[in-house]
This record gives structure tokens, C-alpha cells and sequence, in this order.
């Protein structure tokens, strides 16, 4: 069982890693703070782990709120049954939200717990690779529009991250591989040791061996929690998290979010970053194909949907990253460097949207 | 014309107040920023004031959405609508989002801009009294939900707040009544000479004395102002400010917030809360006869709807003061102070529902 603190200032909270979590009531207990509980899950998860949960909460107050399993579902209507099940149980400011299932759960319960009644506690229980890598930590929660992902959402931190690595036993060779995506990203941006473990690991990883999986998701949520906590509101340092996700985030809207899992299409998106890195001469081929073989050894998709140029672009229009009608990208400056440049030729863009999507 | 700086610490602004404010170019364009700016307003006010909003505005790109006008309108679906055209002009990060209306729109738009793109900046333009004196002012931006008033919401500071008092000029009587609600409301619970400057100046008021309203804005703003910079994220004094609003939220919601006007729901809530303090042995009778009398000179209900004791205290069940089950009341302690109470006898509270409300 491994500790690792996120501090942004107003916020501290310690995300604990490790094997049979859900199983140690003391730490569930310890770590969950408050008497009235709405746990919000969805029908794949709630079968295999809500049970454990509650379980481990017996005593408590605990109401639950059980949604479609699926990106699709991630909307303003989805929140909007959380606010009819919070209210139907007449909870109050001082309930605590759970988030027990993957990215999509934790973006909506920890959206849901931003905004009712201007913001009650929530803590994080991510039950799949990327959830436990990525998204249950550093505080940013979001539902989709039909025009774009995530941009309905609140900066919120979570008391807790509660990363049980049991619950990955059940987790689709799919999800996992998804999962990897964003464990990718973390060696490219910031840490060139952690790439060459991975090109060492990935067989490991995919044969879901414990000790790789838990440290694979430690060194993630490090590298995560140093990124938070110098810059929660992504005023500069914290966009190079999103690597590979404004190519991602077109890919999965121009799909309508049903045929790529979120990691797959920042899989995607990270090679035509790496590629549009290359051609700025921030880095050379040989980095390009390294990066390019970890996602084929992940088992990630490496073929890109054919969506248009002009929807990509379009979309990508819609990226938060925009400032001044000026879309930045993050990109590459070596192995284990990813930086934000807002100075690249539009042409360019052009270029690589035709290459990679017409 | 009359500055009022707010200062929570992490977020600073000015309230400007007085005639003439958006005829004066060089004053909205320079506490209004960015390109681009969506103006959220209702049926009824976008033909009085848009216009000039827009003519002060040339050369920025404005967008608008117009909603429709009532307190029954400010759900999670509208605020949808406002997102929509945020996402419709593709509006980026850097938009700007302003409030032309009362409180309703103030609620909506803010909390709109709350939560796109995680938050996007916003100013306050409001033309009720209401929103002038109180709304506009302080951060609090929600939506109600059917099961209790501004239960999905965030704390949301804006950029700036411009009340200009011309506004006025076209507001029905009934509105202007109750703006009043909430002027009278701050004598009571933090000001006694301005409790007694009320008394002597409430027919000046209702005469639309441009002098007299000018410093009942100005003396309302300040005292928020005081209060909020102190307890942004109502801790503790800030719920001071809810004098009189449990009780009358429990009256919106009951009668579908068709019936009463917030303020007018306000004023029935603070004859019934200056009653309970009255029983409490907090303040004699004198007392709760000038908070009457000050209601009933500003033209506003006193007599109470019977929506039964019962139906009331489930809706007071999910007031946002309600901590570990239970409900704090705010109180007087005198005129001129308000006090949140914890303590208090619970067969009392039955009494006094049931002699108001049955």
C-alpha cells in the first residue's frame, strides 16, 4: 500500500495505492469522511464492487445513484439524475459523494459534488487503469456537449483517491490497454526513465503482473500530483497533461464518443502530436517511433479514423487550450518534455489534420 | 456615481452604482474585458436595455441569449440553453459572459459561466432593485431544482458590477417593493441606523427619489460587501445574510415559485423569523412591531399563504444551513444584529410553522 500526497494550497488530500483496499474497512472508514453517503456508480461496476462498498461502510447513511455505463452518458441530463438523487434523499451540504467506477463516474459524481449546494466533499474510488492513473486525481470534473468534451465543469478536489489495483482483475483487456494510454504520456512529458520501463514493462503490464500495475499507477499519480499541485487551474505547467488529448478529445467527439475509449483516442492523438513535434524539429524520428511503439505494444489502436480535416479542426476549435482565438498545442521537446506552444505555422496544422484524417 | 470594492482575497472588483452607467462608454467598455462576450437577459428586458448594451459595446463580438422571464425558468435546463450558445459561437476560455437582467438572470449567467470550460469570467448588469442591493453582489450564482431553491450552484465571483439606477425607471412597483425586502434586511441584521434611516425615508423610495435610492443601493452594497469579504464561502457570518430566506424559500417552493417574488417571499420569512426571535427571548415585541411596520410601509405581504407547517419544514430540511441534520436559523438578537442559531427548541419551531402557516 503506497501514500502519495496532492497538495494546490487550499486543497491536501493523499491518494493510497495498493491491493485489497475496498476490503480494509478501518482505511475505507478512515478515509471517507461524514455520516450521509450517495455512492454514484454505474451497471457495470455496481454488481462487481458496490456491495464491497457498502459493506465496508455499514452504519453509515448510504444512498446510491446507479447510471448508464458508457462516454455517451457523460452529459448535463446524466448530472442532472444525480441532483434528483441527492435531493430525493434530502442529503445536505455536509454529505459526501463517491465515485465508485472509471473516468466517466468520476467526472460526473465529482462534477455533481461541485455543484450541489454550491459544493460538497466527494472522494475518488477509480476502478479502472485510468481512472486510478489519471482522472480520479487533481480535481477536474466535467460533463460533455454535443459540441465538445468536458466543457461543462468545475475545478473540485477530491478528499480522497481510494485506488484499489483488485478492482483491475475484472477490467476488460480493453479498458486496460486504454488505461496505458495515459501511463504513456506520463514517461513522454516527464520522465524519460519511466519510458524506458515501460518499453521494458508493457508485457507485464498486459498480463496484469501486481507489482508492475502498482507501480506503473504510483509513478503516474506522482508525476500527476507534482503537475497539481504547482498549477491546479492549468494556468500554464498543467496543460502538458493534456498530450495528446486536443487530436484525442476531435477523434472522440467526431465519433460521437462511442467508438474510441477515451484513452484510445488520446493513443491516436498522442501520434499525431509526436508527429507534428517531428516536423517542428522539436524532436527526431527516432523519439517519434519510440513513442509510436509503445502505443502498438500497448495493443492501442495506431490507425486513424478518417473524420476530415476541417471537423477535426473544427472541433479542436472548441479545445479549453484556446487563448486569444489562438489554439495551443502540446507538444514535445524530447523524450520525457512535453511543453505548450502557441507559435507553430497554421499551414502546418493544416497539413497534419490531411495527413492524418482525410 | 459610486464604487464599492469587494475583496475575498483570491478575487477583487469593483460595484459601480448610479445614473447613467450604460450610456457611459468609457466605463462599461473598461469593466468589461475580452473580445468575446455573450449577454444572457430575458424577454423582458432585452428590448429595454440590450440596445444599449450593444451600442456601448461596438466592436467587440457579442453574442446573446435570451431567455425566458421568471423565477420558474432558473433550472438546470436553462442554464443548458445558455451553455448551448456558449458552445454555438463556439466562445473560448477568454469570453466573457454578462448578466442584463435580475436576479433570475444573474443566478443563471453566473453560474453558467461558472462552470464552462470550467469558468469563464463574468459582470453583473442588474436592473431590479433586487439584483442591485443583493444578487448581483457576493459570488453566489445557482438554478433551483424542484425539490428546493438554488440547491445546484457555485461560488463565482464576477469581474465587475455595474448597477445603473435608470434602470429603475422601468420596473413595475411590485419589483421595486421587493428590492426592498432585501434593503430592509440589512438594517435588521447588521445596521440600526439604517434600520431608522428606512423608516423615515421609505416613502421617498416608493416615490423612486433618485437620491434616496441611490444610497439604499450604495449602504445595501457596502454591508454585503463587508460581510462577504469576510466569509466568502459562508462559513459562518455570511449566513447572516439568509435572514429571513429559510423560511421564505420554503414559500417559493411551495407555492412553485409562481406566487411571490423572492423578495416578497423574503419579507414573509422575516416577520416569521423576527417572531421566533421574539419567542426565543432575543428581542421583545417593540422590535418585531418595527421590522412589521418597515415591511408593510414598503407595500410588500405580510399575511402568510397556508401552505401547512409540514410541507414547510420538509423544505426547510434542504436548506443549505442544515448541518448534521440540523437546521440553523438566522435570527435577530437585536435590531441591527442577526445570529445563527443551532439551539433551539424543536417544539418551538413546530409552533411557530403552525401558527403561520396552517
Amino acid at each position: 500500500m503506497q501514500t502519495i500526497e496532492v497538495d494546490v494550497g487550499h486543497a491536501r488530500y493523499p491518494i493510497t495505492i495498493g491491493s485489497g483496499l475496498l476490503a480494509n474497512r478501518e482505511l475505507v472508514r478512515g478515509q471517507i469522511p461524514g455520516a450521509d453517503l450517495m455512492i454514484v456508480t454505474n451497471t457495470t461496476v455496481a454488481p462487481l464492487y458496490l456491495p464491497k462498498l457498502r459493506a465496508a461502510l455499514e452504519g453509515r447513511n448510504i444512498a446510491e445513484c446507479i447510471l448508464p455505463d458508457g462516454e455517451q452518458h457523460k452529459t448535463l441530463q446524466t448530472a442532472g439524475w444525480v441532483f434528483d438523487a441527492l435531493v430525493g434523499k434530502k442529503l445536505n451540504r455536509d454529505a459526501t459523494v463517491l465515485a465508485l467506477g472509471g473516468g466517466v463516474i468520476g467526472d460526473i459524481a465529482g462534477f455533481a459534488a461541485a455543484c450541489y449546494q454550491r459544493g460538497v466533499g466527494h472522494v475518488q474510488i477509480p476502478t479502472t487503469l485510468l481512472a486510478q492513473v489519471d482522472s480520479s486525481v487533481g480535481g477536474k470534473t466535467a460533463v460533455n456537449h454535443s459540441g465538445g468534451k468536458n466543457l461543462i465543469g468545475a475545478f473540485h478536489q477530491p478528499l480522497a483517491v481510494l485506488a484499489d489495483t483488485d478492482t483491475l482483475t475484472t477490467l476488460p483487456d480493453r479498458e486496460l490497454k486504454a488505461g496505458l494510454a495515459e501511463v504513456i504520456k506520463y514517461g513522454c512529458i516527464w520522465d524519460p526513465l519511466f519510458s524506458d520501463w515501460l518499453e521494458r514493462s508493457l508485457g507485464r503490464l498486459l498480463g496484469r503482473d501486481e507489482d508492475a500495475l502498482t507501480y506503473a499507477i504510483s509513478r503516474s499519480c506522482e508525476i500527476k500530483a507534482t503537475i497539481v499541485s504547482q498549477d491546479e487551474r492549468e494556468r500554464g505547467l498543467r496543460a502538458i497533461l493534456n498530450f495528446g488529448h486536443t487530436f484525442g478529445h476531435a477523434i472522440e467527439a467526431a465519433t460521437a464518443y462511442e467508438r474510441y475509449l477515451h484513452g484510445e483516442a488520446v493513443a491516436l492523438g498522442m501520434i499525431i502530436a509526436a508527429d507534428f513535434s517531428r516536423r517542428m524539429g522539436l524532436i527526431d524520428g527516432a523519439v517519434q517511433e519510440r513513442l509510436t511503439g509503445l502505443v502498438r505494444a500497448a495493443g492501442l489502436p495506431t490507425e486513424m479514423p478518417k473524420i476530415g480535416a476541417a471537423r477535426a479542426l473544427e472541433l479542436m476549435r472548441m479545445d479549453k487550450k484556446v487563448l486569444s482565438g489562438r489554439l495551443r498545442l502540446v507538444l514535445l521537446e524530447k523524450l520525457g518534455r512535453g511543453v505548450v506552444v502557441a507559435k507553430y505555422p497554421e499551414e502546418l496544422l493544416t497539413a497534419v489534420l490531411n495527413e492524418h484524417f482525410e
